[in-house]
């Protein structure tokens, strides 16, 4: 599809397997504060992690037309899983541009390192995949990568320990091996995670570099909207939609932490 | 069907949303040291708790019909999820015995409690059915009970911190609210809460009693065979087979932890 083609007025569709997208969401809305933005988050199924390749690709693909089908102008793809093991799959089946939390991360992570020593941390499932060492790896084979697990950090988000003693304790437990590899730069590989930001922030002192997918995600989102004509002009008050699989137990409390505000507009898809 | 047709040759079935009922299966493999036994895990399905009813139960009843496939001489529901919300959809379909961890733990908490003040730890979704207080209170409606979700429990338990001073605070903030309570007993509402055990016990002190569903299920199951003959006779080494639906990381590890002894004898069935 042309962009010219494109209304700018058309929202910018972000998805994810839950609601751990919603800090990619509230990133767009601080960033970008007049684009229309539908959020689409899989709570039925989540967690993609343990899911098979082939499973997770079937899934981005509904989702993908779901989205379409509401005549989205640009997709970003906001589930760290979907993004290291089905970006091609949605890139494929999609006529508008296609961004992925985990390409942002690492073009991110490879702009701001100097000693070339980039720390991720993420879910067993994303540091499984290898996806941001070969996507750092792609715009620089010299930077060496260490990848660090931290599968209590999202059940820690999800309690709302997020300056707890036990947050802080698992923190310095995680992140041990990582600083003593000498990183300059370390990527939040997981939607959950810029929630820990300044707790992380604390346990690494001021020298690490924190990247935070959904802003790089933004930035660059901002800048092919604006190259390609697509900002929208009409700045009266966007709409925020929300559609999800499921509602889960803490969904509306969890939800709203992750988006630090009220979260209103929520529709329930049946699959 | 009449337990005389049943051949005591015949395996106990055991099924689980995941891995978390190995601890029922080492209860099992322990009490009854020559029972067959297949042990089922949806591991490509868990977690149940964030599921529907409708759903849960569906699985409830795929998983029965595979189980009495293999000609099973008793059916144990594990998974507290599907004992709290889908017992009788599985009782209605089976033709043999079905014992749920929910009514073993209630049934073991109310012989044991003096002052009638029970405690329930478990998942999100195991607490809020309220399964547990409507057995007990069923066996007792005098005993007041009093619940407590532990979500980082089973991370705690995934990522092998048995014996860490985070779970030990972790432990610590879950539990103060339950022992101002004044219960004398606890229940371990979750297949993974038995291998925390030793660090309940810590936080707890000695008067406080911990009830154990994989134990009081194993020694109903034994009463119930000795009862009707079903135990088995021949003295050789039992068959133990493991059934599941997806090899999820760390599959093997978390497995082997649960189970106390290697795993073998694993077999993928394709859903």
């Amino acid at each position: 599809m042309n962009p010219m083609q494109v209304n700018p007025e058309n929202p910018i569709g972000v998805f994810d397997s839950g609601i751990g997208g919603l800090t990619v969401a509230k990133a767009l809305f601080e960033g970008l504060p007049f684009e229309n933005i539908i959020y689409f988050g899989d709570t039925a199924r989540v967690p993609y992690g343990v899911k098979s390749v082939k499973t997770i690709s079937l899934y981005a693909q509904q989702i993908t037309q779901f989205l379409l089908s509401q005549e989205v102008k640009l997709l970003i793809v906001a589930c760290n899983t979907m993004s290291s093991v089905a970006y091609h799959v949605i890139a494929d089946l999609s006529p508008v541009p296609v961004f992925g939390v985990v390409d942002a991360g690492a073009s991110s992570a490879v702009a701001q390192t100097n000693n070339k020593r980039v720390g991720v941390i993420g879910t067993p499932a994303t540091i499984g995949s290898k996806a941001y060492p070969r996507a750092i790896n792609e715009y620089d084979p010299e930077i060496r990568v260490f990848s660090q697990p931290c599968p209590l950090f999202v059940p820690l988000v999800e309690e709302g320990w997020l300056d707890h003693q036990v947050t802080r304790l698992t923190a310095e437990e995680y992140l041990k091996p990582v600083v003593a590899f000498g990183i300059d730069t370390l990527v939040l590989g997981c939607t959950h995670y810029p929630l820990l930001k300044p707790m992380l922030r604390e346990v690494l002192g001021d020298e690490i570099a924190l990247i935070d997918s959904a802003q790089s995600i933004t930035e660059q989102t901002a800048q092919l909207l604006k190259r390609d004509n697509l900002l929208r002009e009409h700045h009266g008050l966007p709409e925020h939609r929300f559609f999800v699989t499921d509602f889960p137990i803490k969904f509306q409390e969890i939800g709203e932490r992750f988006l630090g505000r009220a979260l209103s507009n929520v529709e329930l898809v049946n699959w």
